[in-house]
């Protein structure tokens, strides 16, 4: 992907005029007000030859790239923040080179020169990260090296009996699914950033797909990992759980590219449903539409989708004039998506509607929910568009405990509100859910301050984090820590936790050439 | 609990009639056979007077416990070699004092203590640990400390929101359930020792319950811990679930008090169930109940309880007299449990006896069930009963993914009976089951070797654990590390993950106070 914007660009999208309408009435805004500056030379390749040569030596001439155009798509993620610098023509985090390991083998080779020669280390899968992982610092090396796994794309095995399968990290979500596919098979995890994130990218940042409700995080479905670290290789995944001390599996679960590089990931898997039904559900309030879902999730009848807009994000949906109920665009518009076997399907489709409806939820069958899946990996091309117009938009998100849910909620938005002014649109919306808790998923789009947008939305997202940790939140339920949110990792896992991850980092990668800056504070 | 026998003396038997008859066939025995020697003295208390002072003003003067009488009852834990051992009179594993900490802070004030003056500390719960985590080294310390958690038995808050409690770690089983039970709460947590294990040592070892099928695994309830290490204070627990790094809650979960004391454990809780019903059915032989188990767990359909006896485990349950369908103690026994409300227990029963009937399984009523649920907290006592009529006792378990079970099976019996000889009898179950595997749990019994019982199991021990290292399996799916597995974690987990649990170690307890010798490799 191109570092100013999202995606495979023949999907990219002028305004859809649904849109367009909207924006000149919130914002007023005129068409193309933020241009991308030309694209700079990037600084040439600090890597001294003996470098490149070992590189080279350990990966195979061709797989070593210095060319501007290569290290340009390897520059940063998507965050909007990204975005932003990128237009502006500051592509000055660009790697040194980017090289491309064949292997777990490989990796390590790259990982040796690296300590030799004491180069910085960027695993890259999908390059979709948005808080700032794939920005390691550069102070004090011999330069940036991406460990880009564009070449480790093998389903390497199969357990039908288990249901289980080995997967390489460079695998796109669409290329893992389609190999499974020729099995029957799904890992059933869809996060917005599927079409274009890996393997890889999903393990070492635990991500949270749209399928969560039913088939559960990325990292809970993990059961097995090969690591190449600098002090040699780790594997893991003996069996389902056990005793045998701490899960050291949920240590590398999380540690993006600081502790190792994952070359091998198992994950559970489970076939493909047959049926497959999204429908609608409308609430009076936000909190009535919480309350179902948790409901819901302690009943253990969590359908495979679950996702409530709250009322800000419901009014702005279903304001779209393609949008069924148009006309009436008030409470707030729940998701609720089955997946499996038609029988399945059927008796869970009427437990949960059974819930829902002595609950006080509406049925609006099955038109939204279409609508919300047919969409569902779009919202960054739209972002693309907004910025186009001169919208900056952007998410954050956090989870807690149902307890919690209201207040923080309250104190996320009104953070936001108060940094961005009343001009702002804020927007929120569950998207995973718990027995004990859920994550609450925040958009906002705010008209660019011309002279510094990306000013005017570091102090909005600092004033969302403070209120985040000051609630007890997660800092992130499901877009990891990168460098954007160490400064409130501590607080959440206090100082001593920290000491913790630099003791692992201490011992696993002591020179510190694996993402140097990110994660570990 | 006195460390010749398991539980309360009130509650011990005699070998049961129908046991006594099998024992005289396979063993040919002689009652009484194995007596316990009477106590000796222990040694005298190693720690200086001004230790001794220090911890009384950290906990106050009547907590420090250096009676033998006290000191007797805090060594060691119940793995059969524990009992053999007391039994010879060998009690020179007994701690120099008990102390006892009335809270997290006296908890924190007691490792500073033993960090100022190098005293060896076990966190003591309910001393049901099997697999040696209560004997610490004593060589270079000033002396060793159990740290026995008895006056740590609040529930400090219930959240009937979120439905989490948080306990501390001194509760027995009973007793959490007791308290929760006031609010109409349950942990679920069931395992064979419950009526002793405490909270703290559920968390501390992974502990899993005979109903983990319909409530999870211990460390899968937790969601919240706050630790006291020798450096400070952790407290975790933000979310249910997160993407901010590692989840370093997993690190303290089955740390075996190696890298700090936990004194508060947040876990799920349910609602208690308004009904249970447990049921017998019959399999032809042990893999196609188990291939109905893993059709179960892959569909969503596990029960509350399930749990499958092998041919010889169910020969030997069903050939009892009192037993239904004695007739007939021909292929294997499962038991299904399922809990909750009237109308989901019969759903739920409805929906898994097709399955079971499908797969060929025959019902036998509910009679097998009660009787087991009757007796589900009875084998050690029973143990106890073998073992005065000269019967070695000992069970070992193991885990691994469904297609590597018969494998894995055959060769841990196949090392049992290899060093025991053709006499002795060797049981499995399997009773905890996962969508990707399940684990295997193996009874022993065998005439003791008169000369030395002791070493006779150790050697089969040794050669059971030797096979499921060879097979890939883990060391332990729930009775912990302890310093019985030691020499096999690193098999499990690599030279570099035993790297990592000592550099976490190094980091939170630098002077190795805590458990010295337990766990970390």
């Amino acid at each position: 992907m191109h570092p100013t914007r999202w995606g495979d660009p023949a999907r990219a999208t002028g305004l859809p005029d649904g849109a367009r309408g909207l924006v000149e009435l919130a914002f007023g805004v005129d068409e193309q007000v933020m241009a991308t500056t030309p694209e700079a030379p990037l600084a040439p390749c600090a890597l001294p030859a003996e470098v490149l040569d070992a590189l080279r030596t350990a990966v195979g001439d061709e797989h070593v790239r210095t060319d501007d155009d290569v290290r340009r798509l390897r520059t940063r993620g998507k965050s909007t923040p990204d975005l932003l610098r990128a237009r502006a023509g500051d592509l000055t985090d660009a790697p040194d080179a980017v090289v491309r390991p064949a292997g777990h083998h490989e990796v390590a080779a790259v990982l040796a020169v690296a300590v030799e020669h004491h180069v910085a280390v960027v695993p890259f899968g999908g390059g979709t990260a948005v808080t700032g992982g794939l920005v390691a610092r550069r102070e004090g090396y011999a330069g940036v090296v991406s460990l880009d796994l564009v070449r480790m794309k093998r389903l390497l095995a199969v357990d039908e009996t288990s249901m289980t399968a080995t997967l390489e990290p460079g695998l796109r979500g669409p290329e893992a699914e389609a190999l499974l596919a020729e099995h029957g098979l799904t890992i059933g995890h869809f996060p917005q950033s599927f079409e274009h994130a890996t393997i890889g990218g999903f393990a070492a940042t635990r991500s949270s797909g749209q399928s969560s409700a039913g088939y559960g995080r990325f990292d809970a479905l993990v059961v097995g990992l090969r690591v190449a670290t600098p002090r040699g290789e780790v594997r893991l995944g003996s069996s389902p759980a056990n005793a045998a001390g701490p899960d050291l599996r949920q240590l590398f679960l999380g540690s993006e590219g600081t502790f190792g590089v994952l070359t091998e990931v198992t994950v559970r898997v489970r076939r493909v449903p047959a049926v497959k039904e999204y429908e609608g559900w409308r609430w009076p309030d936000f909190a009535a539409g919480a309350d179902a879902m948790r409901t819901l999730a302690q009943a253990g009848l969590a359908p495979t989708v679950l996702r409530l807009s709250d009322e800000h994000e419901t009014s702005l949906n279903l304001a779209d004039p393609d949008a069924v109920g148009s006309s009436d665009a008030s409470g707030c518009l729940m998701i609720v998506g089955h997946e499996g076997d038609a029988d399945l399907v059927a008796a869970r489709r009427t437990a949960v509607a059974a819930v829902l409806e002595a609950r006080g939820g509406t049925p609006l069958g099955t038109e939204p929910g279409e609508r919300w899946a047919h969409g569902r990996f779009d919202a960054p091309y739209l972002r693309d568009a907004l910025l186009d117009v001169g919208v900056v938009v952007e998410t954050l998100e956090t989870a807690s405990f149902w307890s919690r849910r209201q207040e923080l909620y309250d104190a996320v938005r009104g953070a936001l509100v108060d940094a961005l002014g009343d001009g702002a649109i804020v927007l929120c919306h569950v998207s995973h859910v718990y027995e004990t808790g859920c994550s609450l998923y925040f958009t906002v789009a705010v008209k660019a301050d011309a002279e510094d947008p990306f000013g005017q939305w570091q102090r909005a997202k600092t004033a969302a984090c403070d209120a985040i940790a000051d609630q007890g939140a997660t800092i992130t339920h499901h877009h990891a820590v990168g460098t954007d949110h160490k400064p409130w990792l501590t607080r959440e896992i206090g100082e001593l936790g920290g000491s913790v991850l630099r003791a692992v980092k201490r011992d696993l990668d002591p020179t510190r050439v694996l993402n140097p800056g990110v994660l570990v504070p």
